[in-house]
């Protein structure tokens, strides 16, 4: 038997040497990476098809180095990524895979720590109740909240759906399911501009999506309490059984903030689950100013805040905090037998709160990012890119025939152009062109949405790298774009 | 104001600097880590609060050094955990995060590609298209085959009954969900030796527990179809809804397999969905003569093989393959305004196939272990497993007062000790006595399982680092624990 050199056992892993030597040059790699994203387009050609047509389609018989497989990543891979850690990376929401984070990852990976029960990790247990308990004193809520990681806002939201699902035990819909049984539909409140996790927790959980009751927000595109009312009386009325209430602290699209504190009155009354999805704005509350935007959220039943947003952390950290983790635990908890521990009784057991089994260790992450920028370094960060945001959005108030579309509470800015040459018809159109011109420049990716019929661009801003510089460049493209033919 | 020196920018990330000559002796720490975890204990003292107790329980609120965090990392995290790639992991199911996973999650964690929409990766979503088609070809599987990578199986499993429940669109569960309309109860049918992850995921889509139904086994342990022929035709006669059937290529307590051929049979006649659960075993077909296990998964709507598990790639990677993308795609996509673009129709965005938004770029891991070892040292290795694990069935048998209690068809083995002097109501305690002393040994880890009322100790080889003496070893501690007062 023949075994390519790198390969010191033939059941073993790649050879230690290999794999040291091939690890210190992709530090070297990354390192010049991280420092530099620009050199690469922030998004490729939008050709469909290109990276497989470099690729090999058929998988490999014998084992290959280490050395050809990070040659053809730069090679056949590179060339088809977006680049979500350049400085132009203004679109969705920006992040930033800080260098603490980037490390806790490769540790991560190494240790390859399932924490499922106390057992298989007892420090990755602990550590994640730990930190989320720091992030909890850092955003300035209250004692009293049961912290986990999960994967994504789209997770800790159904979590939280699941829960309010639950939190009448006469349901009992763990064990009965929701069909075939007298029950009525049951319903689930949101603003028009609530994310559509939402919609898909609901559709998930057999809620159904007709049963996501959209409730009309303000001018300031901020959910109206009495139309919530209005809409839980009216649901009551027609036989339906409402159960949560989701008001959101920095919509995806225009970053609005939901009167918490007057839907939570609304929740109190009616005693529906009230979750505040803060995935993105939720951080806001480590910046003592702007801790106001989380006013109500500490009457809530369940909080998400996504650490790998706005918080420097690599994907993925979404961090869910529940003040009833009996009626999360009640919802998802089933211990197999092969499961079952000594010691299930003094500890947590994270695979009790949710309906995945394995968990990585993402509390290492956490724990090394909110050390490596402390409260006040975390805080300066997130003020920081605010004021870029009001600077940009100065640059459009004062720029003739722009106009800002909503306001901004945080760093998140929604614009359009609106040319005096160009017909009311025409300006979605207009505008449409204008990003499609702007993200081919490889120098700013930047999305859009539709507020209502109105088509908007949306520059936000976010990760670490983006300075004032690159935000100079984004509106210098924009204004070439919108003067074009 | 005065900085901590590490930053170099107030707003930005870690100076570089930093960055790489940490990032320089982690890989020198990992690289001494991987080349022998079993310098640290498998299992820490399992004492609840010992972690917590070396820990800060206040947020930091000063930027610290990353080499202090490092430190700290080792000296208060460390000694707490459970060391998946130690040697002598042989609990639930041992598992490798190889060196080529550990550099490609390194490498993932820097790019920080989500995968969301085509364009927000472009590479990353043609990647994740053809390095699951790798995987097809390798378990010997026909074309066909729609592949996409999950967090975990739990997600899989339940993406695929999510499907299944959407399979008929008259029933329209996405939009009308499960509860106020005149629908019977929905069923989903699986083995009694099947993994919790089935009831998880019915409790999850408003299913039920109660609808989860246990079809019996033969006595090795493998789903009856003429019970499961039964099974259905008593619920269609008492009006129930059959949807979905699970059958299992190696089950997680005793690694046992389903018929699945016969069981392929009975879903196509009644029409149901018929998800094939391979997480752990589902590798076996990388090897030719272990590839008659997976006869009839051809034939399923769905199928899943978890790379993290016994295919040497980091936490997570579920492979999910469909035959019905189509299905999957109504069950889960809504596409959001501001997720709208261009291509849309001409391109996969993941997004669509999964309530899960945000995705990470787990595809380059895979294709990294995939190419590291090869077709061949794929086989090789898994190949060499399963002897293993044939080794110490002989030792069990061969061993007075000793028997294996289930048939080994991959690497785990299921066995107990039943002494001639232990009266029978004891040997169930006896045998947890076993297993608490072996652990404590710090050699090794093992779990245990019930098959029905007999407490089983199970070894699970899985990792490329176990070899004959660690095997060796965990015999001798079993039978000195076995022996013991």
């Amino acid at each position: 038997m023949t075994l390519p050199p790198h390969e010191s056992d033939p059941y073993g892993d790649v050879g230690a040497a290999d794999f040291r030597e091939r690890a210190h040059e992709l530090v070297d790699w990354i390192a010049r990476y991280l420092d530099a994203p620009e050199r690469y387009p922030v998004l490729p050609p939008l050709v469909p098809g290109a990276t497989r047509a470099r690729l090999t389609l058929e998988p490999p018989q014998q084992a290959e180095p280490l050395a050809k497989i990070l040659e053809d990543f730069e090679s056949q891979v590179l060339p088809g990524l977006t680049h979500w850690n350049h400085p132009g990376f203004m679109a969705y929401f920006a992040n930033t895979a800080s260098a603490p984070g980037v490390l806790a990852e490769f540790l991560m990976a190494a240790l390859n720590v399932n924490g499922m029960l106390w057992r298989t990790g007892p420090a990755a247990t602990e550590l994640e109740q730990v930190t989320t308990d720091w992030l909890r004193q850092l955003l300035g809520l209250s004692e009293g909240w049961f912290g986990m990681i999960n994967d994504l806002a789209s997770t800790s939201t159904l979590y939280a759906l699941a829960a309010a699902r639950e939190a009448d035990p006469a349901l009992d819909v763990r064990r009965k399911g929701l069909a075939g049984r007298d029950l009525p539909a049951l319903r689930i409140y949101c603003s028009q501009h609530a994310h559509s996790s939402i919609d898909k927790a609901a559709m998930t959980l057999g809620i159904g999506l007709d049963n996501v009751i959209r409730i009309e927000a303000d001018a300031e595109f901020r959910m109206k309490p009495a139309a919530l009312r209005d809409a839980i009386a009216a649901d009551r009325a027609a036989g339906f059984l409402p159960i949560a209430v989701v008001a959101t602290v920095g919509t995806t699209s225009i970053t609005s903030v939901d009167p918490v504190d007057a839907i939570a009155d609304v929740c109190a009354e009616e005693k529906l689950w009230l979750h505040v999805d803060g995935a993105y704005g939720g951080v806001a509350g480590a910046v003592p100013e702007l801790r106001h935007l989380l006013d109500g959220v500490d009457r809530a039943d369940s909080f998400v805040v996504n650490a790998h947003k706005w918080l420097f952390t690599p994907m993925d950290c979404s961090v869910f905090f529940t003040r009833r983790p009996d009626v999360l635990k009640r919802a998802f908890s089933l211990v197999a037998a092969y499961l079952e521990t000594a010691e299930q009784d003094m500890v947590v057991n994270y695979m009790d709160y949710g309906f995945q089994l394995g968990r990585r260790f993402r509390a290492l992450k956490l724990w090394m990012v909110l050390r490596a920028f402390g409260a006040e370094g975390i805080a300066r960060r997130i003020r920081h890119h605010c004021e870029l945001a009001t600077t940009f959005a100065g640059w459009v108030k004062a720029a003739h025939g722009w106009e800002v579309a909503a306001p901004h509470p945080f760093s998140t800015v929604c614009f359009r152009h609106v040319p005096a040459g160009v017909p009311p018809g025409e300006v979605n159109a207009h505008n449409a062109r204008i990003l499609d011109r702007v993200n081919e420049s490889g120098d700013i990716f930047i999305s859009h949405t539709m507020l209502g019929p109105t088509y908007v661009l949306r520059v936000a801003i976010g990760n670490l790298r983006t300075g004032a510089d690159h935000l100079a460049r984004a509106w210098a493209l924009l204004c070439a774009a919108a003067s074009g033919p």
